[in-house]
């Protein structure tokens, strides 16, 4: 198989990439060489570099952010990272992203990498939507909120 | 005040540059140009790295390893981060490290991040020791337990 | 047009991607957020890490070295970079390598960065061969030094 | 001899360091894990984050510009970077700056890396103003290249 990399994957391609359960938003990528640190493996800081470009692309993709001056601010509270298993050099690495629950101005986005057929790490990241100045929270627009339940399978929280 | 840069701050000198309550192991670094992203503010990942380093140097100074063939294998298995306010080009920043708790085979790492006098980060990670050849877990010394409780006031869980 | 990503790309892909004259390597890929600096472009610093990227695939694809504990040790001596024109966000890229040059126990690579059909920036390093355990020079294998000539229409020299 | 990080050496701290000449601007600073690569010495792409930083340093303190909206715009246009030799973990080193030429709208910055009282790596790279927006080259202001000549010893060209 021809792996379609940094573009969206259809659920097809993830279940043949070995996700067992296909994701909204996945994409494929491959370690590089300077991704690794002296231990030979991919450094526990560039999983956060990988899990930002999914995560950006996703704020894009479902027109959260453009990152233009009038768009909303979006800040990340807080992150939890689970690291399962090391990826090694030249590996094909698959990131995905979806919401798992939000509530007025906030929301919980999930990660998980995949390698090989193998789980190895996963994220979950708490953000928050301010206005384009800073100044005070923004709500979520009702378009969102809609993408979020139906597209995401997203819980909506009091 | 002269900012004694990149060398462990003893108690007088953390409270100098603002931190309430003095940490076994604090060093000041300052934020360089390509830290920062297009938002003009350190970018998230890179907080990952600047605890990295602080943590390769507690394993050091602490002895739990020198990155010999030998030494036990260091796996960090989990980490939480709040991102509490964001930090900016050419601030002087300290980061912290001590152990929170500890188990026979695995311990809590706790970080901070401070700036200006305020609060900007904090990390917890959990590291598992495994055997040098990464085969088993490997049992923490009773050295280090002794400096995790009497040193960082680590408390030991069963 | 779907981009191949990561692939070695084809004299026919080459063109179709704005490149005038094919590479005997040369692949795409696609600008990331964490490569852009406070300036809003790619910062002079990342495209090391592209060029990086290439040359290792190039080293590995001519069998100059797999990075092997027997593998001659690559030592990158001199390296000359001009920047023509930046690169900016989600801007698809390609970077390319050929030897053009060679004496017994180095040789120089040209690389150059396209994008949009405009060349970004260039750049030539010179490579020493040395022995696994870096204590000498190692002279470049005839096969490779025919793959130099043929393949790259590299010029070798006394 | 305690090493005053990342702050402007004296000639005397410079001659204690290892370096023979004293440059108008140096700062020291140590290696970090995170820029070791799998190869256990520095990644060739991290020494143009250093160069980057004492670059910035010196654009500040020489008043070239403060990143400022109305301060001229700084274009790096080549770089040629000649590594010496490898420089590996935790390892003391410090980087240097000075211009070494000028003409009406451009300059050349000199660079180099010292550790252990040896020459690791020099940099030499030629830096264009502009004006703000980008639009038509920025002319050095008079005082600037009084002090090129009288603090860098630089030599202006026609």
């Amino acid at each position: 198989m021809t792996v379609p990399f940094l573009t969206p994957l259809t659920p097809d391609q993830q279940r043949s990439l070995g996700l067992p359960d296909p994701w909204p938003l996945a994409t494929a990528d491959r370690v590089r060489f300077g991704e690794l640190d002296r231990l030979a493996h991919v450094n526990n800081a560039v999983y956060m570099g990988w899990l930002e470009t999914i995560r950006i692309r996703y704020f894009q993709d479902w027109d959260i952010s453009q990152y233009r001056p009038d768009d909303p601010k979006i800040v990340i509270r807080q992150a939890q990272i689970d690291y399962l298993a090391e990826i090694v050099m030249d590996e094909v690495y698959v990131t995905t992203a979806r919401c798992t629950r939000f509530r007025n101005t906030s929301f919980t986005i999930a990660h998980e990498i995949w390698a090989g057929g193998t789980l190895r790490t996963t994220m979950s990241c708490v953000i928050v939507l301010l206005t384009p100045d800073g100044s005070a929270r923004f709500a979520l627009p009702e378009g969102l909120r809609t993408r979020f339940r139906e597209v995401d399978g997203a819980v909506p929280e009091a």
